[in-house]
């Protein structure tokens, strides 16, 4: 039986970050815990993202995930709303990467297809499948489930992941191995 | 004679984010220093935004800052580079946070004002005016140039920030300083 993986969703917010932690036993996936970080909304700009930044780095440091999943930022017409959720996303991919765990990026589509079905679900459709495939899950805001939905769709996408690092040349680590990782990321 | 404060400007970017070194003691302007951080575009996101939180974080544990002065993000219609610039930006805003410096931000039309004497000044008017204002300065890229005008138009209107710090009721600090300095600066 191999041992258990550690998977982290994160769906950023600046308001909001939710997060899920999840286990990945074979195929077997286990609900580990979940929640949202807030910033408060009185303080500047700089320090609501220290605020995310504490708040991410306690959740990295105390759940050990071995890879983390960021939803992509939706970008709209509201160039505002686009901007803020790009700094909310910054921190969310930031922190992971400073305790060096590897950070992967879906698409919110992708993650609604592959949680439920179609790239178009709704967020009770996104909530009923995530209770159905974690029933231990506890979740009071729509933001933690996303992100135990982010976690479930990395669990399902890593194994292409983990195709890709196997094929790298013995012997490249760090630096070129990450370089390759992501060129052969984008062949997709 | 009152003794030097060190003010560092940033213009942020994903690929090259600019710094500028100054000390301002009294009225009279010095230069100190100039850079740009890079990150390499091959790279995934996140481990480009760590390529920005090193470098950041040597410029401002090596200059140590009293103040940190960030350009704001300029909202154009193409919404994926207000997102890249956003990514950006929001580490330029954190890594002084996480170090306890404060943080101010700056208008791009508000930097040229200051700087050039008019919010449409072009590169050319700019850089020839931070040469002006700033003879020993020496940089070879309009990243670093940009972050010194900012610095410098941090200094002209770090008064305006002083008094309203200086109308916080006695005992007030900490998170209440914050949130009352913040609801100030909206009251403009």
């Amino acid at each position: 039986m191999s041992s258990p993986v550690r998977v982290l969703g994160i769906d950023p917010g600046l308001r909001r970050t939710g997060w899920g932690a999840v286990t990945v036993t074979g195929t077997k996936l286990a609900y580990v815990d979940c929640g949202v970080v807030t910033s408060d909304g009185d303080l500047p700009l700089a320090l609501r993202l220290r605020e995310l930044h504490e708040g991410i780095t306690r959740v990295v440091t105390g759940f050990q995930p071995d890879e983390v999943a960021v939803e992509e930022t939706f970008v709209n017409k509201d160039a505002q709303a686009t901007l803020k959720l790009g700094h909310a996303r910054a921190v969310a991919l930031l922190v992971p990467a400073l305790h060096g765990m590897p950070v992967f990026e879906y698409a919110a589509n992708l993650v609604k297809k592959t949680v439920a079905g179609t790239g178009h679900a709704d967020k009770a459709q996104i909530q009923a499948m995530v209770r159905f495939l974690l029933p231990k899950a506890e979740f009071k805001l729509a933001d933690a489930a996303d992100a135990l939905a982010i976690a479930i769709a990395h669990v399902n996408h890593r194994d292409a992941h983990a195709l890709r690092k196997a094929h790298l040349p013995a012997g490249v680590s760090g630096r070129a191995a990450e370089r390759i990782a992501a060129a052969l990321a984008r062949q997709g």
